[in-house]
């Protein structure tokens, strides 16, 4: 067992040049069992179509209480590599400031919590486990990664009590924000098909793109809702209409149209997959237009109520940063949609202002501070 | 001077032998010119831009009356010629019905307004003139025929009282139906550029296919009439809309759409591009979104109001089918929107179903009767 304390950005840096482009493991996966291994961590890889993952627990499973952190190694691609200044693998350190890819997203907060969990567990073992999901693939498709340790924990009996996901949080200042849900996502794309016609003679012909217009209308028409207690208001974006037809004097057979909606807790995937249809419906009735529709729910919305988990985020945050967090819901979806099935889950971490950029950076000050605020979370937990 | 009577049933088998795919002039033009020469006229090729038309006149130069038939002998592409029963240039009959591009639309309508002038000036020499102005091309872009011809005759004098279009005017059966007037015909290019974003944050951009949705909903809110004495209301469709965006999670920069309006004389492309600007002004200003329109007028709006000239065609079509022609403003373009700046012109022509498409054809008997009809035409215009 290590005696000395472990540095959150030095682990940082080990990361970064781990190259874990999703779903490479890069090395990442391997070097954080290494270390939670040689610290008493109870370490499995589960890995599932060719992903890495890491579930390491510290304590004996089924333990009455049981806090987990997730993350995640793996990073976006580099992008334009020769736009970096700095090595994207390379973590490179200026005026305080780390860069590489993963600096912010999210290697910087895995190597906190990791170090944190160590440190802890080895200066105040506590009555209780403290569990490490580590997946490495969040950004690709997911399928294979927190969910397949979400999985596995459920057939061989493990159990997080409260979860805490690492990911970046705060938009600008460290310690601003913490999340406590997210809202739903869902894609719908609209078909529709009419009888092609001579633009001369617009009623002989059956015009899709009226009907398409008509619907997206509607869907336009009204917000969806004003937000709730915890939410922003839902949104829907139409991302494409597309028909292709060059002829002037042709009315087209067919278009084509993707709506992409962002909901709160007023409504479900499956409420606005019936709300779609019948607009659709009415429109279809109205105009004498086939219209199809082909739904994908990427998330419902989900929300852990404010309570002691929040409550005890939010304060060892404000303890360690003089800054009290905003309990938000906004955002991109994270792995938190997964574990909010398993057990009450928040987000807390660095500032995002660069992930997914050209020169992805952090500042090396607060990725101490992150392991301050994740350690001083464990000890009120187990206090 | 040829003492028979020309059959136009056998001069319509000799232009379609002609391949006169536009612009190609494929000895048509020479044809007529031939066989007008020898019968009197005074013929002048009036080509220009590589199309050749032909400008033939019997009778004195500002005759004060000086009756004029326009008709072209260009034809559409043959498109998939394995698809045709009958050679598109062979001119083949069976039971009665003549084959080949061009059967209808319109060498047929030519050759029988030659056959008839020659006729005519031959058997009952009239006191004024007969004009025939002849294009090679009304299938393409038009701006070196008919046009053309009316040029060179502003300019030389040359002056036509009345016009008659040999075009296929009728929908189904010989004699239904004659043109006195058409709809104008404008194209406006809508383009949308906003503000590109995240689908989650709508916010934070400005999307172009919100304002494009929104304009087009206006555009066809609400019908632009419910028609004139003469005319149909106005249409207008959406031809095409473009975005092209593939990520679903992203709001695009730019969207376009072309919209088709026909109009009848309620409107002209002048009140439509400021109705068109003004829509687009007002959803600019409320979404942010900037939008931009070309607009193309091919046509305006016009009427050969019911009188002296439609009666005189009305009754000579009905002595020789027994059908009184309704007088109609319906269908697309034709090269009647050139002439009506010249002269007061209606339409009256073959039954025009098998236009541009594939068996093109005609009814020999009906080429027989259009050359009566249009015979009998000249004899009561100079009685």
């Amino acid at each position: 067992m290590p005696t000395e304390k472990l540095d959150p950005a030095d682990l940082t840096a080990r990361l970064i040049r781990c190259p874990s482009v999703t779903p490479q493991e890069g090395g990442a996966i391997a070097l954080l069992a290494g270390i939670l291994g040689e610290a008493g961590f109870a370490c499995t890889r589960v890995d599932r179509g060719g992903i890495a993952n890491l579930y390491a627990r510290w304590g004996k499973q089924g333990a009455n209480r049981a806090f987990g952190f997730n993350g995640h190694t793996d990073v976006v691609p580099v992008g334009d590599a020769n736009a970096w200044r700095h090595d994207p693998f390379g973590a490179e350190v200026e005026d305080g400031v780390m860069y590489g890819r993963g600096a912010c997203d999210m290697k910087s907060g895995v190597a906190a919590f990791v170090a944190a969990a160590v440190d802890f567990v080895r200066e105040t073992p506590p009555d209780g486990a403290v569990i490490l999901a580590i997946t490495g693939d969040e950004e690709g498709e997911g399928a294979d990664g927190t969910v397949a340790i979400l999985d596995w924990m459920a057939f061989n009996g493990e159990r997080m009590t409260h979860c805490l996901v690492g990911e970046p949080t705060c938009p600008n200042e460290m310690g601003e924000m913490m999340k406590i849900g997210r809202r739903g996502s869902m894609t719908a794309h609209v078909t529709a098909v009419g009888v092609q016609g001579h633009s001369a003679y617009p009623h002989r012909a059956k015009n899709p793109l009226t009907a398409m217009v008509r619907l997206l209308a509607r869907l336009e028409a009204e917000p969806l809702d004003r937000g709730t207690a915890h939410f922003d208001p839902s949104t829907l974006a139409i991302t494409t209409i597309d028909c292709g037809n060059p002829a002037t004097n042709v009315i087209p057979a067919r278009a084509t149209a993707t709506v992409n909606i962002r909901f709160n807790d007023m409504h479900s995937g499956a409420t606005l997959s019936d709300w779609l249809r019948s607009e659709a419906a009415a429109v279809a009735e109205a105009t004498g237009v086939e219209i199809g529709l082909r739904i994908g729910i990427s998330g419902e919305a989900f929300l852990t109520p404010p309570g002691a988990l929040s409550e005890l985020v939010a304060e060892a945050v404000a303890a360690e940063t003089g800054r009290k967090p905003v309990a938000s819901t906004s955002g991109g979806t994270s792995d938190a949609r997964f574990v909010k099935d398993h057990c009450p889950v928040v987000e807390f971490g660095l500032v995002g202002k660069t992930m997914h950029q050209v020169d992805e950076r952090v500042e090396v000050a607060q990725i101490h501070q992150l392991k301050a605020i994740y350690g001083r979370i464990l000890r009120e937990y187990f206090a």
